[in-house]
């Protein structure tokens, strides 16, 4: 099956930097484990960059946009002429994206992965193979090989411009894309559609009716399942969701740590770690968005996520945030004392029955 | 009763600006609320900064230690010499809330509000009024007095060095002080000890039954009650939580945003919303600490914290996060495009049973 797509090898964390890691936080001046998840963090990296102390001095938001043929069933609040409108304002550095990507000390990378308009290639890295996807609820979203070769042009992309950096955080774009991420999360967990769909934008009744019932209609037609992850990503998915795909599974092979944002690339992760099982160990959390799927794709991918601030705008905000906090924790084994070097003791005594 | 304090006045946040904070969120290239918490954060601080817009372009975290008598119980896993052995670290710059605040962009402050050993008295900056408070459970903590002082002087460190930052942190650094804070929480919520007394640095069975034991004697003792907030502070409080109620206070009166961090600046907050309730509107909820009780003194606060990454540190180090993320969030109202000056469409045409 997955014959059509050449996919990087990717190695497994390496345990020796991860333990050198968990033992260096051990000697830092605090009670053990204190820093909570910001250690964690700190010792999964060490594996994934292979190196006990690692840190994130350059790090990379790939924000790739499309559109997607099912929005036109009115299923976001939004027309279709916003994915486009959203990438001139991405490449202008006027969305959320630039502002906490700025904060985080990220670089933002605009992808053109199946925009309708094309009037702004010439400021995006242009990846498409076709101008946004067809409507998944009538046929396939796009062929299994223009899904095999966005997702290997996410793989290139992670090797050619991410491999140089400390961290990738995913980030995506197109109004109706919450819809491919409902889809491809029931076909590749098997959750039901009321479940993972959301309202996305921020729809009334009548435009959820109308979500609910293209998921249904696209899943009856194309049965997809994670049998068959290309599969599904052809049928159900859609252009920059098998880019982002691609871009996880290539900085996985890099050694770099993944960032997802909310749903859409999280449902990416979902194809990645199932073309790709190494990919799992690469992934991070960012958040977990407002989105009710979302939170079943996380639990599929066993991943906790380290932000829950009720965000849902996607683009890669989430991942920002939490690229800052993982460049936070990065710093802490770099400039923390240890308990030897300050000159603090490391335990009372002990109690004993008479004291 | 409180006759005794000089306490400042506390103006309302100014709806005018929080209005208009609001309505310019509603502007901006993004959905209704899809930045969820950032937005929230940014129309709050503009009622607390009594600006449609402000910046955290300086931020200090208040960091005061202190010793505290019921130490000698042996209530936690380390030593009190650690207390200012700590504070050293904290002025050299090796500790977890060093690095933290680098990160976010904020001073650390370093108070002496009660340290055992004045050694380092050059270094830091003094305010205490007693090396250290005494074993609650055989007597007070503190006179009255003594209580007094320390508040007024937290007051004036706010009023002195932070009114001219953008936001303040609090921070905590005492062997033995998550005792003290959950006996001021019971004192002041009616929660039972076995409800707020947690484990602290990481304690044992036998380390944890002694805390619950001193706690439990300590309000047998002393009875202390929201009804008289200075007196339960005097009884089961420590000095550092008494210096960090002054400064809630002092920089709620100067119009700043106050950054809790875990249990002891929470139950310093509890104290300082007993003193004075316009200090309430202030408050910002750094992180949940992996301490039980620290639930219980938000709830009793109507705070929701931003951050829950299971950190029990203490030192401001979840208030350096939550102030990175404040950072963040204001930062969106002033660099993010709006719908008419990028071009961008509102919204999707209305839907129509027909189409």
């Amino acid at each position: 099956m997955l014959g059509e797509l050449r996919l990087p090898e990717i190695p497994p964390p390496e345990e020796r930097a991860r333990a050198e890691a968990a033992a260096h936080h051990g000697r830092l001046t605090k009670p053990a484990g204190a820093l909570g998840r910001l250690e964690d963090l700190a010792i999964w990296a060490a594996g994934v960059r292979r190196h006990p102390r690692p840190k994130v001095e350059r790090s990379v938001i790939v924000l790739a946009a499309a559109d997607h043929g099912v929005a036109t069933r009115g299923v976001s609040a939004y027309p279709s002429d916003v994915t486009a409108q959203m990438l001139a304002n991405f490449i202008a550095g006027g969305a959320a994206v630039n502002v906490l990507a700025s904060h985080a000390g990220a670089e933002v990378h605009v992808v053109d992965a199946g925009v309708r308009n094309s009037a702004l290639d010439a400021a995006a890295h242009v990846a498409k193979v076709r101008e946004g996807s067809d409507d998944m609820a009538l046929g396939p979203a796009m062929s299994r090989d223009e899904a095999a070769a966005l997702v290997e042009r996410g793989i290139a992309c992670a090797l050619e411009h991410c491999a140089a950096a400390d961290a990738v955080g995913l980030g995506d774009m197109g109004i109706g894309n919450t819809t491919a991420a409902a889809a491809l999360t029931s076909a590749l967990t098997g959750a039901a559609p009321a479940q993972t769909v959301g309202r996305g934008t921020g729809i009334d009744d009548a435009r959820y009716a109308l979500k609910l019932g293209a998921v249904r209609d696209a899943l009856a037609l194309h049965a997809p399942s994670g049998a068959d992850p290309l599969g599904a990503l052809a049928c159900v998915g859609g252009c920059e969701i098998a880019f982002l795909a691609g871009v996880a599974i290539g900085s996985a092979a890099a050694s770099l740590p993944v960032v997802l944002d909310g749903y859409p690339t999280t449902a990416a992760a979902l194809v990645a770690t199932a073309l790709s099982p190494g990919v799992a160990d690469y992934l991070l959390a960012g958040h977990v968005s407002a989105e009710p799927g979302h939170r079943i794709a996380l639990a599929q991918l066993g991943l906790e996520p380290l932000l829950d601030l009720r965000m849902r705008l996607g683009e890669g905000t989430g991942a920002a945030l939490a690229l800052s906090l993982l460049r936070a924790a990065l710093r802490i084994p770099h400039e923390m004392a240890t308990f030897a070097s300050a000159g603090v003791s490391t335990a009372a005594a002990e109690l004993r029955p008479e004291s």
